[in-house]
């Protein structure tokens, strides 16, 4: 059997391409796309070369889907199951998850296979390994375009929060305030921030920041962002700095703005340059307790069904990120140049298949 | 000089009294109190004995005031100054203090010192050690009779949720939802509870849980509490349980409803029994990896001050466990006497003396 | 093809049984015993039905191996691999090994299936689920009688030291110094224990108490454990308390020896009684911050791993706990039998059965 | 009354002066030096001047003592006391402190007073602030000139490996092994490292770095540190590195021979350049969970007494350290001058003044 897909073809190029349908282990399902989203890391791939080179390589790696197969081995899922696809699918047995990290298993990274070094979710059909442990079922009535930000831009935002370890009362400032950078901002408010700043301009992330619980807005267009931080503080700094935005640069500020016994806590994909950078004077000579973390965001099943409890019980509002809904398989193509084009009114595109 | 106090004159008898004014040490202050509530330990403490015989002790440890004097070698408070007063105030060099437990400073519950082994706030004047490191700024602006619910109301129920290590997306159950448990609620909410049960029956404070973030309410006059636990979930349990009320039979079904892997955090003063019971077969025969701890609100400084910025930032309102305001100092007593017969309508009474 | 077996018939009683091999799934592993020790918990179950009633299954869960099939999806192990098998085979993509407790996979208790609800390692031939993640190969060189301590000995007595987090410099009392708890002492010298209390009486175990680094030998016989500690430590008790042996009741001492701020870690398996019993007012009314924490070993293949590279590297010598070295498959109902029996010169005994 | 001290008269200008004897504080103690040792960065301050100018400032930080006088509201100290004196001595109630973070009172590196931005102990007598928090008792018995490096070197490497996580069964690299780095090596090995590469080549450097728990000593002159590294662990690398020498270049190292979910704990002063570099791609392009943190070594009195517990013990043996020994008040500048020529048979050199 054949299925199609948006591929890309090679570094700088997509196209809508023709392969063999992916065949089902034992541990493994099938699933069919209901709900899509692209993602920046998609343009990174393609238009960046972020990863290197491929060619052929279905992209994409979120999505809600519908279980078409599943292995003989596979006991909770069957045919027919609604199903949130988390974009990182560890290997569950691998050395690196018995050391308590999954996301990467085999390698650093390697939890992230999709649209990475196995084909993605922009296809008719695509594969999920271990599918006991890397599906989730979608809960009776949640909004499955509410549902697919949480495969990739929930998690990950949140898990800024987590490694820089947010505690009640915590001042916090999150630089980017993309679609990551919202959920790092939902997240260090859902652990406790009080003063929550996001690093940001753009009108309608600024408006979702501040619904997601960010107390101040600091616009880089109007002045140094680290002076606002210590102007904001009393000159102490904050206790803890979640990085989803800027490049390598970001880091040097993000010390410069914490408390010592602070921490950095970064989920953003640094796709260019050779070196981060720490200034030592503000690192207190290597002494200052000041922590710097980055990580890939945990993956699989429980973390999806406990993302899903914060939506369920109305904690955490993931629609406020879908600016633009798109409908029928065909669109995804539009969706991708939408996020590479990244018009102002966009914070995240959506695409409902067959729902 | 003589000041005037509300004091416990022995177990069951409480009266008003006079007493030399405090002396102040080189790093102490003195304190006349703006607002003072009771707290149902006043209530142990008097007609339960619960610590023992005391005579003549003045009793209360929640309190806002305004600074009379500092020492010589106070440098960050003076006369004048508007503060929050800890219920907890540590001695913090002591080697309890060094091992990270300033609660403890001295010994089990040291810095626990107001109304405890030390006069309390119930007074004209009142005295406070290390005043740099036991004192916050009352923030401008900040309505006094909500912040002194920070003192011992909000630190002890949040405190819970530490405890346990309440984590993003955890089904919760806070056992207890008086005004502690009201704010293990609130605490655990804030750190990311998604199902967050509170087990009580008054109608006041029940609507306070959901103001909180409860999702649901358990009365025990339903049902056995463990059951309708174990139904809302699926037979699974709950990750975390907060123990804010009970008894010491309270931890038997406690670890009843506990996931393997899970934690119970307690806060509840076990006044009386000699005994806790942990199930031998319910704790999975010693192997269920289910924690147990129960400790003593930090105090202290920085504490209040991060408390004080949930307030102040909008995150948390303790003004909704104020049922009862009452006027000036005499009406102190008032206020503990309506602590002791807790009529259906009280979650707790704060008095204003002078503001 | 039949394979022979050492079995629990029922409770009470063992004998030599024919089976039908075990099948091998896409995941497993097939591996004959090369070494082979008897744990007490093979014991308990047999003559006191501690886990209920089970006929015909093979006994034990202490093995090292030589692998004789894999599974088509296995990729590290080969035929002829001589291999270390763990107590504990978790099911790792497992909803509860997502949440950090593969040792409960599936159900609390779950990853401990050898002789508990499937066929144990006292067979010509047994089955290994998840053979990638739960071998680690036998390092070159390494004595087969050594190494099979580590499958549960081993793992299990540190897990004490790790529960309760033990320090560099904590004064540690460890209750219990038979072949467990004699690696809890291990464990907690290896973390970094100063004083380090071993309570016991049996000569050969004291001996080996302080080679693996006790300080001291607290014999119950000589008066009161808590006053011996107390004394030891000018009444001020111990940072952490590991139980590795005694009875429900066992926890009530552990309290009572605790600073505030201890911590106890428990992997006795409690085979009977109805509570366990913590002390109300030594528990500090339940405000402490006492904790006590009880928990399964963890397993698979990385812990195997990194408990050999301390053999490797001279830092632990298991063989100090073999005090009985028998030969040959059908010595296997000695060696059990030894352990029921338990002379006063034993620690463990060792089955060679073909090396 | 006037003392006698070896002060830094100015950048690259040492000479003994007089000045007027401190004042006792109602919390302080004043101590008289017993034994004393120059440390590398009393040569960083003089030589490179990399605090700032100062100008007569006594030296040294150091040093075991015996009390001369002490304040009134002190309880646990008194007249003739010999004691340990920790190189950091917090302000303990400070915000910072109440943090969790007691060395950085008041500022990042606050707790860093002596011979920082106050008098050190290279005096006929020398202030302590808070005495009763920041002196521990010498032992009875114990070698003052051993237990002398209990006050910077062992908690300072110690600290290396507390930072990091050192974990049973743990690979460890520790680069330079200096005085401190050896102590990171015996830290590391108390926590429970298996193999323990250090990086050095000195030769007393090497027989101590093994007799602390070295499995490997790496050699930079043998070729590049990182292949060497990489081939020991079969391209794995190592679960934590920690940084006790070297430069801002060596983080470039540290990060590329460490694991996904690693962490490399710094306690090297870094006196010089503008920026630590981290490689982008092996910072698993900011997402490898590869952390890092480095922070100065916690002091106070709970500290040193549990240093001394592990010297008492005989767990740890800080005698290896000390290669030269020096006799008299007026030596304190020969060993000072030993220390910046570092001839090649030194590891620490100490002076006994009066004992």
């Amino acid at each position: 059997m054949k299925i199609k897909g948006l591929a890309m073809l090679g570094i700088g190029k997509i196209g809508w391409i023709e392969k063999e349908a992916p065949k089902c282990g034992p541990l493994d399902a099938l699933v069919r796309p209901i709900v899509v989203a692209p993602c920046t890391s998609d343009i990174h791939t393609v238009w960046e070369g972020a990863i290197g080179e491929r060619s052929d390589m279905i992209l994409g790696h979120e999505a809600i889907g519908e279980v078409v197969e599943v292995g003989e081995l596979v006991k909770d899922f069957k045919k027919g199951d609604k199903v949130i696809v988390p974009a990182i699918t560890p290997d569950w047995g691998s050395t690196n998850s018995q050391r308590g990290f999954p996301m990467h298993s085999g390698d650093a990274l390697g939890g992230w296979k999709f649209s990475n070094f196995k084909d993605g979710v922009f296809a008719e059909l695509f594969h999920v390994n271990e599918a006991d442990a890397n599906l989730a079922l979608l809960p009776e009535g949640m909004d499955p375009v509410s549902a697919v930000m949480l495969t990739d831009m929930t998690t990950t935002g949140f898990h800024a929060a987590e490694l820089a370890n947010v505690e009640l009362g915590d001042t916090v400032c999150v630089i980017g305030i993309g679609p990551v950078g919202l959920n790092s901002v939902a997240g260090a408010n859902l652990m406790g921030a009080s003063h929550l700043f996001g690093v940001g301009s753009r009108k309608n992330c600024c408006d979702v920041a501040r619904a997601y619980g960010a107390t101040d807005i600091i616009n880089y267009k109007e002045g140094d962002i680290i002076e606002q931080v210590l102007q904001k503080t009393n000159g102490l700094g904050v206790d803890k700095v979640l990085v989803a935005g800027g490049t390598v640069d970001t880091f040097d500020q993000a010390v410069r703005m914490l408390k010592p016994g602070g921490a950095i806590g970064n989920v953003n994909y640094l796709g260019s340059g050779e070196y981060i950078r720490i200034p030592r004077v503000e690192w207190a000579v290597g002494m200052g307790h000041k922590s710097i973390v980055g990580g890939l965001t945990p993956g699989g099943r429980t973390r999806m069904e406990k993302l899903a409890s914060l939506v369920e019980t109305g904690k955490y509002d993931p629609s406020k990120l879908i600016t633009h809904k798109l409908e029928g398989f065909d669109a995804i193509e539009e969706a991708l140049l939408l996020m590479k084009d990244k018009p102002r009114d966009l914070i995240k595109p959506a695409v409902v298949i067959n729902w």
